[in-house]
């Protein structure tokens, strides 16, 4: 049983996302995959729009549709702790074993190789497309084709809380 | 879709853990259980000597073992937060939504209640014997038994991660 | 203008308390109490059931019964900060300022001394009788007596919040 | 008994939050107004220069200058928790009950109604001219004309503890 | 250069502590010594008397007395953080490199074990009678010869600061 | 026996820190010189690239390189704690006691004095050129004449540790 790592803050989690979970399950060279929602304290600003609890229901409607299962994905909310250098081990207390870990985050890949760890680098899925950023930018400023970034799972579960109206509000506007 | 709640410091994962995870899916009207790992950020002292991550893969293993598979769980490691009343809230934050809690212990049941949640208590299961106080003394004294209360995959990855001297050694012998 | 602060946990208020507070107000030499509500984040337990706010009403209601008014006193809930030697300046940092300090807790006495204030000793009224911890005791056995020992107006809001229940329910009872 | 609650951070407070809060007492249709002071941990910054302290003496000098009393207002200081989801939660926990709460603040009034509470918006008092930003602006560029937009009393008070020079000092002045 | 670690809680420092630390610079192979003054925050209890700040003073003047300087020594106050199996990473975040962890505590042992140091046991120094607890015991029944137990430019600085008054003030004598 | 304080947060500590605590322990009064490593906790961000471990072994070999030892100097890290006003204190309780602070910073000289210590201010040695901002952006650009603005001890270390690699990495290069 090999394990990889996958850590993000899935503000919301989009097409690119799970692309790389994808990947990873297939080509990646591992059975299971620990998929951390960081910065998990976050939520109701504008960058962190989404509570943890909201991104993990997401990621399982997110894996369910794109992948038929989320078998094989365990997921896990994890709070920031302020200490880069302490980050990686607090991860360690938090998960199940993980073998390698899967990043393009230059931060993420820097701390766990300092640390010891095999980091690979799945490949990137259009980012300029499938970015956070500009579904969360779409979102406010009333444009609705957000959706076509995400599962249609993850965009009927951010209209069923009000998420756009939430993010919208959050920015003064309405 | 209706998901329970089931919180436990799980130190270690015993066989009455695991028969009121499957009551609580066979019974308990739910589809899906939310497993929280309590305490997460305590380990290796006599009451808690397991790390999150480490009780993590018991609850999976044990799952598999006991259950078949760990579908249809969703575990999370969960770090106190010092406040009480607030506590239920945090559990909201970084859970996806669950609609009801299973609980034997008055404190959970009583802050849940609070809130407004439907609380319901499972059957107990041999509790003088399956117990995870008893299994850390049986541990501590060298008692072999405890073996039998736990899954033999609990035991084998306890075994394998050096558990019982660990726990032996921080009590001050050998 | 002169304060005077006075610190407790009021777990609940009980006319110890209020006769403190009515002889600082009338032969302390103050002309306005700051009311600080210790362990602010305690709340559920045996030992501190009730919340900050739950204990921030009995006090305006049992001000207000005891004295007529809660005019003249500045009440402020404060979390612990689990650092006993830069507590006082942190008290300093949330409350209005005051002069003098009054107590018969040796390490409240003991940390403003040190740290500079004038530190006085109220009359202790009757302590085998009015004691926050019989009053839980009372409540813990059934025995109704502990009304006696509490403004009327603090009786009926803890009852009002099912408090002794509360208290029974997390002592395993019930 | 109905109760309003207000949040602000009061750096310092002045006639916009002086107007508001007659206005809740007159015509926001509770008998009693919950003040909190927000980020009560901060001070000795350019956004954030008072101590919650020194803003809870402005705020009850304030009340009395302009109100005649200070009679129906609950000051309380409160930290910042890091958990925006939580926060609604965590203010509950520290202060006595409230019923409605007023706000003009996106956010704040977002969480509390997701949380479930009614939320008003009090009139806005001439934004322009009564902003705690432009009156520290007015302090660091030396424009005395800042004394106009609070009252008397807040100005002697911060003239008292040398806040004007304190804001220009930590600005790398004089 | 190889450096040796030392945890304690110096509560106070004494002629046991001394003891140790000339033991392993002399014998213990190392050049210098990293010196953690444990659970910093902690001070003006029972069991925590003194500060960090006065612990650094004691180490200090005590090392200049017994071992004639306190050269070769790096003394560090360190709060605690409560997550066990993250604390070994935590020192190593803040201490300068060391290279094996001299200690007698069955936990500090085990963490740095399984975090792969080497970890040496030095001797005991008749811990029945050179033991802070005792010394604190002692203090508090008003028996001088605790002094014996520290160098006395140790006894002398917490006569200075009050420290055995403190002790005994905190226990709710005189 | 009198000490001088001194605080920075030494990213890397360079020239300019060796020159002015030369000044300070030759011509600033003071026996010792207390030196915290500010923001302790802090690492592997563009700002804060180092570890407070890190940091102390650049200091001690910076120390040794510019004064022949580090001797006269205390050297402690300190972690932030989020509260300005109690911070000078909270420093009280982990360092040696001492008398009187030498700093440019416009933060630490306002907090000290207004907690009634005596502030010095040690001349400015060549600020354009001995910057850690600097050295970091030169490091960043690949500027290798970063090494003459720091001691060669100091500079060996970093890359002993990789420390422009891991600077550049965090910055997205390589």
């Amino acid at each position: 049983m090999r394990r990889g790592l996958f850590v993000g803050r899935f503000q919301p989690p989009h097409y690119g996302h799970f692309h790389a979970l994808k990947w990873i399950v297939e080509k990646g060279g591992v059975d299971e995959v620990v998929v951390v929602i960081g910065s998990a304290q976050e939520s109701h600003t504008l960058r962190n729009p989404f509570t943890a609890g909201e991104r993990f229901e997401m990621l399982l409607r997110g894996l369910r549709e794109t992948l038929g299962s989320s078998q094989g994905f365990i997921i896990a909310p994890v709070p920031d702790i302020a200490m880069n250098f302490v980050w990686t081990r607090y991860l360690e207390m938090l998960l199940p074993s993980f073998d390698v870990v899967f990043t393009r985050n230059p931060l993420v890949a820097r701390l766990f190789e300092e640390y010891g760890y095999e980091v690979r680098m799945q490949p990137a899925f259009d980012r300029e497309v499938y970015s956070a950023t500009r579904i969360r930018e779409m979102m406010l400023r009333g444009d609705a084709r957000w959706r076509e970034l995400v599962p249609s799972s993850v965009a009927e579960y951010i209209e069923s809380i009000g998420g756009v109206e939430r993010l919208r509000r959050l920015a003064g506007g309405d």
